[in-house]
């Protein structure tokens, strides 16, 4: 049976950047095999769920045995393209913009971000944690080979400055404002908004009883 | 039939703060009546899964009518516990926790920040957002009546903060640091991990082709 990417679940696929962190992390302590229960602890989705995940990728694992280490990194290295380095932008030099450029995001992953936009003028010019800051109004002349787009900008600003990257070619934007942003059908929005995640944990606690192993959503 | 508040699924769920606060705003722009194609473009949830996750809690809507705001707003809030607010605790103020903060929870939302730790120095005693800052050593004796941490702090230290927070008696984390907390299974955890949501519409960007209003997620 030949592998059909676009059959893998859209929650399935959000989890591999998880698995492939903590299969990096097992490679460099020098472990050669994991079980599904090992795995299970250290990522927090229960065993079940990664078998199931796995199972979309072919036969990975063995029976008492476990999964190899070496092989589970290689396969998620090919599969997440590890081996090429995605470029973003970062749009909106605040705090939450800030605690992004310091976030180490090349150590496990295939993500760098190459340069951040700000409209602050005592910020351009700087440098934060080694990317440089340039000016808002200068969006387009230096994005012509990134992909994707961080937005943390304030979300009375948020739809312009997306209709600009949209215009400038961008193909993905992490949306992180409160604001729905509207694209084209060829470019893909991921929304994580604070206030809704924080809301939604409150909801959950308040209407799903806990359960063994189902406390992490 | 019985509404069992348990049978709504988590995706359903995690929408519900979502479309209250859309619903909250039409209501304030004097609207009465929404259908879902319009609610679907507010949203960005398309129109079929508005009128699924509706269904769960009976009929709301009328055909060729749409949906009553009013009803719709009370419903909403009432589901939500909008009359009751959730006291929250806010672990780290660096950047990330500065932007938590900054953001005004209380607006549209039935959470509220009502004190933050750190454990450096000079940020203890000041207010950020009208937050009181204090030592990380006080935490226990002022999270009494809190239910809530939002954890921003350095992934070295955040197990041993979570320790410290289960022993206190809090219910519920949104873990926003990298490290995977591990918790008895009477504390419910989320995690927003940016690395990963970074990744993950990387990977989506490459592997879901877009299709007619497929681009959210």
């Amino acid at each position: 049976m030949e592998l059909d990417k676009h059959k893998i679940p859209q929650a399935t696929a959000k989890r591999l950047p998880l698995y492939y962190r903590f299969i990096n992390n097992l490679h460099s302590q020098g472990k050669l095999r994991v079980s599904s229960k090992e795995l299970s602890e250290a990522v927090k989705v229960d065993s079940a769920t990664i078998r199931r995940d796995f199972s979309y990728f072919g036969a990975l694992g063995k029976k008492g045995y476990g999964y190899n280490v070496e092989y589970l990194l290689s396969f998620f290295r090919k599969t997440l393209d590890q081996d090429e380095t995605t470029k973003v932008a970062l749009i909106g030099v605040g705090n939450l913009g800030t605690a992004f450029l310091h976030y180490n995001f090349t150590k496990n992953n295939n993500t760098k971000i190459e340069v951040a936009f700000e409209a602050s003028e005592d910020k351009v010019g700087q440098e934060v944690g080694g990317v440089p800051i340039k000016h808002i109004d200068s969006l387009e002349d230096e994005i012509d080979d990134i992909a994707v787009a961080i937005l943390t900008v304030p979300s009375s600003v948020a739809q312009g400055i997306t209709d600009r990257l949209v215009e400038a070619g961008i193909s993905g934007i992490l949306n992180f404002t409160p604001a729905r942003i509207t694209v084209p059908d060829t470019v893909r929005v991921h929304h994580i908004d604070l206030a809704v995640e924080l809301q939604a944990l409150v909801y959950f606690l308040k209407h799903y009883p806990l359960e063994n192993g189902d406390n992490e959503a």
